[in-house]
């Protein structure tokens, strides 16, 4: 499995994917799931992937390629919505590829988030389903989730709004990946992080943190005692609540 | 869809169910899920139950029944493993009796959370899958869960073990159920409780906690503060997180 979020705020956007690949649980690996293309000035665009490995790698890697190649691609399209019907169109052409061959019932979809921003127009996220249609993410719930969204959810809904801004998002971030971890073996560090700040349409390169992370370990620890904390804070249940 | 936590603990039982059914989005209503089987002085037994609603009423409604018959029931087989076995036993006959009509692919399983104590032995809580084989909590993982169990497992695998104690537990539980009901519009107010106290065999009754109980909105509302101040409290990312 795998899990995704990205952000859509005031202030830019942020990208966390986990790295844990597996088929079967005897079989686990790390792979990143968070890919940048980027034209500096123009344009940044970022892809998480959750799903069928083989179907994302193959729709990542055609996807770079065709940036060397005429045609519309990633690097010139004019709109951040047409990219994301470019990351759906090639979703569908190689989970058709791989399935007219296909002789035992295998789930070989994916499903993608597609966001950034391009010169002149606002930043966005996209949601692109397995099925290859897809929608975006909008103030009123301003981030998305791939994979195994449920652990990491209450953190979220409790605490990001539209004008969260960046720092305090990516701690709500990194908290609701520490969660997820903690409780589904299927999700695993490191994670890869991006943070993108409205109209710097900069390069920018994902960030990898590791388990052994100083800042990700501490803020881990402070959260997991605050918790126990908050806790025992609780007033007494009524009398009548515990049988007494 | 359903939230259920039964919890076995050093010191009891700690039995909390949601009420919300829904067959599609448009037909939700209020169905208790916890059922109360007792002989004071020698047995409690509770069941909790997810899955199709007239599969896991008429499992309740047989079982009840037949403790006014002779032959095994739950008022007089002598274990708690036996019992488990007559919930499962009544399961198969109801879904196999329902099923043999069946012209469409319909969804007819429950599952069932068997729990309590009998005269002379210990106590304990059974999972019983929808197929009717089932497996007991032990003091490794103290909890078992049916349902929408992601969204309220982060805080129980965080701070549930076998020696807490029954009202930290209880506020753990509560928690747990808040966390689910804010993301997940299929589990719902009022929840049914029941707290056990290890060998005390009496009869007793489920409490009911609406969403206007006292005690259950100031936890609510100290937890939801809580977190937003230990969120805040975490310190701000380093400053290659946020690309500045």
């Amino acid at each position: 499995m795998t899990y995704c979020v990205a952000m859509h705020l005031a202030d830019g956007l942020v990208f966390i994917s986990d790295s844990r690949t597996n088929a079967g649980i005897d079989q686990i690996s790390t792979f990143g799931k968070l890919f940048v293309f980027s034209v500096p000035g123009d344009r940044l665009i970022v892809l998480q992937t959750a799903g069928n490995l083989a179907t994302s790698q193959s729709v990542i890697n055609l996807l770079e390629q065709r940036t060397r190649a005429t045609g519309n691609h990633l690097l010139n399209v004019a709109t951040l919505y047409d990219a994301t019907v470019l990351v759906a169109e090639t979703l569908r052409e190689v989970v058709l590829r791989d399935r007219s061959v296909l002789t035992e019932e295998i789930e070989l979809s994916s499903s993608f988030i597609v966001g950034g921003q391009i010169a002149g127009a606002p930043m966005g996220i996209y949601n692109v389903y397995a099925q290859g249609n897809f929608f975006q993410a909008t103030p009123d719930t301003p981030f998305l989730q791939l994979g195994e969204s449920k652990y990491g959810r209450p953190i979220l809904d409790r605490n990001l709004s539209y004008c969260t801004p960046l720092d305090e998002a990516l701690r709500c971030g990194l908290i609701s990946f520490d969660s997820t971890i903690r409780s589904n073996l299927s999700v695993g560090m490191p994670l890869d992080l991006l943070v993108y700040r409205k109209d710097r349409l900069q390069a920018m390169e994902r960030l990898r943190i590791t388990s052994d992370d100083p800042y990700y370990r501490q803020i881990r620890q402070q959260w997991s005692d605050g918790l126990k904390q908050l806790l025992a804070e609780l007033p007494p249940p009524p009398r009548d609540y515990l049988a007494e």
